[in-house]
């Protein structure tokens, strides 16, 4: 069997998330549609780097699947491409070794979290951006950021999944940073801000749940003292409102 | 009757245009209904800046009306955004001179077509660019598009609107800009190329016929000279296809 790679973007205001779920419209479900009616046999995917909620959009998410076809892989491109709906594409297909597996052989993944920074709200950017009208002060984002990168136990930051299972929270934040960005000269120019967060792994809402705490900080609720403390706390119920889905993208995998 | 000036961004995938017409949702009907809801009594727009055909997109479209309502204009901007659907929102409110007109007091206009040049086409763009999977010549473009600028007969770049009336086909190009921009770091950096063309008045459907005739010239099937011809031949039939709705943004305008 070859283990193929594919890599995908989609539009996660069409779904309700990435899982199969009965009776919802699922990016998996769309997917293996595609798959199996290309290949004429039921086909599944192994894995995806991470299983999107509802709403939630991905640039660049990464699934793996297994298939005896011999179609070259820019053929089995194309083919899914004509059959998926046009809110999900494959931006690339690559044939992998037999070991690849998605999700347990990503050495980090990337989110970005968009928020639409205005007194108005944005009809073009609506189900792609979380719309704050209040005025975010952004040096006291970036501050109350910095709190969070590295090595820690998340568990302030992580929501449960409601299957009473216990899990490790420490993750690790390689990365996270707040970019305010003119979108091609259109005014306003700082209506825009990213925040993006790269780590080895998140817990579930994790990235939403340190957006919305994020936002407090923003409108000058929290200092970075207060996210040390939040950290500490060990407690969902310490950090703020989960921030909505439609502001989450998936952008980006790293393999090993 | 105060005189007031609105500042309009849409989403015209939404809509049959912006003109008013029977037993289709147009971004006119919407707003006359905001209005009139607001000021408990019939209030009809004076005038647009351009009246944009289905599909076509505003980031910055202008509109007038009269209203004998003593209302503060920020509170006017805030009642009909909470009014008006998520695909319409009042950017900016003002009170104007009584002889401001949004369309003849107009002293340019600007309007972007947004290509996405890549083999895979991009959901989270969906409805918002025009899609073309074979690869743009940029310089080629820009070199064509230099044919355009400045004050010419653009009859074979209008589209009849099959009304029967002869109209003066000369305008001004002012400006005619071809971008390739890195969109916050995805990839691929070169795939959005954007058309911006600032000109004192359009002839229906110029620009999308300008944008047809450019993508021609990426392909390499058009050159500056070749653009020159069909200027000089005052014949629609010589441009290249109207390209989509879809792409086309008005993006600002300017007043005396």
């Amino acid at each position: 069997m070859r283990n193929l790679k594919l890599i995908l973007e989609y539009d996660g205001s069409k779904f309700f998330g990435f899982q199969k779920q009965p009776n919802h419209p699922t990016i998996q479900e769309a997917l293996e549609k595609a798959l199996s009616g290309l290949f004429q046999k039921k086909t599944k995917i192994t894995s995806a780097s991470g299983r999107t909620d509802t709403g939630v959009h991905a640039e660049y998410q990464v699934v793996n699947f297994k298939t005896n076809s011999t179609l070259p892989v820019t053929q089995i491109q194309k083919a899914l491409n004509a059959r998926l709906p046009e809110s999900i594409a494959v931006k690339e297909a690559e044939e992998v070794n037999p070991d690849f597996h998605a999700r347990y052989s990503a050495r980090s993944k990337t989110y970005e979290y968009r928020i639409w920074n205005d007194p108005v709200r944005s009809p073009l950017r609506a189900k792609q951006v979380c719309y704050i009208p209040e005025p975010l002060d952004i040096s006291k984002m970036k501050r109350a950021a910095a709190v969070l990168k590295g090595r820690h136990d998340f568990r302030s930051f992580g929501t449960n999944r409601g299957d009473g299972k216990t899990i490790d929270t420490v993750r690790t934040v390689k990365r996270i940073e707040i970019r305010t960005e003119a979108e091609a000269g259109f005014k306003p120019a700082s209506a825009f801000i990213r925040i993006q967060i790269e780590a080895d792994g998140f817990l579930y809402r994790m990235v939403r749940n340190i957006a919305g705490t994020l936002i407090d900080a923003g409108r000058g609720k929290l200092g970075p003292s207060g996210i040390r403390r939040i950290l500490e706390a060990k407690d969902r119920r310490r950090a703020a409102m989960t921030a909505p889905a439609e502001g989450l993208f998936l952008v980006d995998v790293k393999y090993r």
